[in-house]
């Protein structure tokens, strides 16, 4: 019988903040899978690693991730390719993503490949929007308020209608290297004053300040939140 | 010494969708509050259940929660009193949470009734819409992909706007009672066959349906999920 492949949040950076749900796939996967970037860094396995049984089969993946705009197929092919060897000598993989398995992750690219030949199961995770708004203890969303998630990545009149549309909580994400851009056209739009940056959230390097006190350069993995809601 | 009040996010469901963390506070809390709604249910509680200790004490707060556009501030003054008498005998209470504490829920509005004089720890949690996503199998967002959580009680030409600024995977939560509006506007924009209904997601009588073959009435806490993102 093949195996079956998890795709299993690990939360936006605090161990803790792992789901019972992955933990107990995690404590009983055969196979543990996770992203190596094009740096070495290994994020989801960092966050993890308390949780990965001592006798697994560790399977590090050369994933362009962090650069979900350049990732070669290729690059997701030779991943898909490996984890399925496993599945087929009937081993269970379980893959680790920051966050949420389907939200700005490299699991998506992999599910595309693997799901018509092998059972997929995706565990939700917690989010760095949730995280952020947690360690600034300011509400996301209430009542009729709209929440938006806005790569800082995407095409920048799209993002300035966005804004424009009326009052909503605005999350950046991957807004390092765009603080300079983001800082311009929340001024424009009048809500600098709402702005917070988040710098690595739930790791232990986290740092949250207001984007009116930003300089210009961020870790990659920093986070916008613009709290412009009704309920701001 | 007073207590601390905590938000916990028990996730959107399924109890194992709990995190370590809020599993761990809330084993060692001296009070669990929770909201009950008009109806008398108590999701949050039902799902974080079999967490709770046996001798803690529990305190069951009436809020029309549910129905947060019509939920009376007296309501509130009501419950966060309540907590401040435990916080002021130095016990520490776990407030449980559907979900993430600060994304449509009750709690925010305790946090700006109490933050100012106790001690506040957020908890944050997995949201329905990555649970509704991991369900269905199908990418929230990646790359620039846009992600809009709008409440289907907002106002219905503001609603109109967002889905016609372009493409983004919209989340339509408390769509229970607003399908038929939800499949005009859908109709509108040409982007029925992208939608599904997700009915009480996580739980035991979750129950997914292409858009185009659901009903006129879905429960309250029905979302309705538009896969209209680039990546779609």
């Amino acid at each position: 019988m093949n195996g079956t492949l998890y795709g299993l949040g690990v939360g936006p950076g605090d161990p803790e903040l792992i789901t019972l749900k992955s933990w107990r796939i995690l404590s009983m996967a055969e196979v543990v899978a996770y992203p190596v970037a094009p740096s070495g860094t290994t994020r989801a396995r960092d966050v993890a690693g308390h949780f990965i049984p001592e006798d697994v089969i560790e399977l590090p993946l050369g994933i362009p991730f962090g650069a979900d705009g350049t990732e070669t197929a290729s690059a997701y092919d030779g991943a898909a390719m490996e984890i399925a060897t496993h599945l087929e000598a009937g081993r269970n993989v379980a893959f680790l993503c920051m966050g949420d398995p389907l939200f700005h992750g490299s699991f998506s690219y992999l599910m595309d490949r693997l799901a018509d030949r092998h059972a997929v199961e995706v565990v939700p995770g917690v989010t760095a929007p949730m995280s952020c708004a947690a360690v600034l203890r300011r509400p996301l969303a209430r009542r009729e308020g709209i929440l938006k998630v806005l790569p800082a990545t995407a095409d920048a009149e799209r993002l300035r209608r966005e804004v424009a549309a009326g009052p909503a909580t605005l999350v950046f994400i991957k807004a390092g290297g765009h603080i300079p851009a983001l800082r311009r056209l929340l001024e424009d739009a009048d809500l600098l004053g709402a702005a917070y940056v988040v710098e690595n959230a739930g790791g232990e390097t986290q740092r949250l300040l207001p984007m009116e006190e930003a300089g210009e350069a961020s870790p990659y993995f920093s986070t916008v939140m613009v709290f412009a809601g009704e309920a701001a």
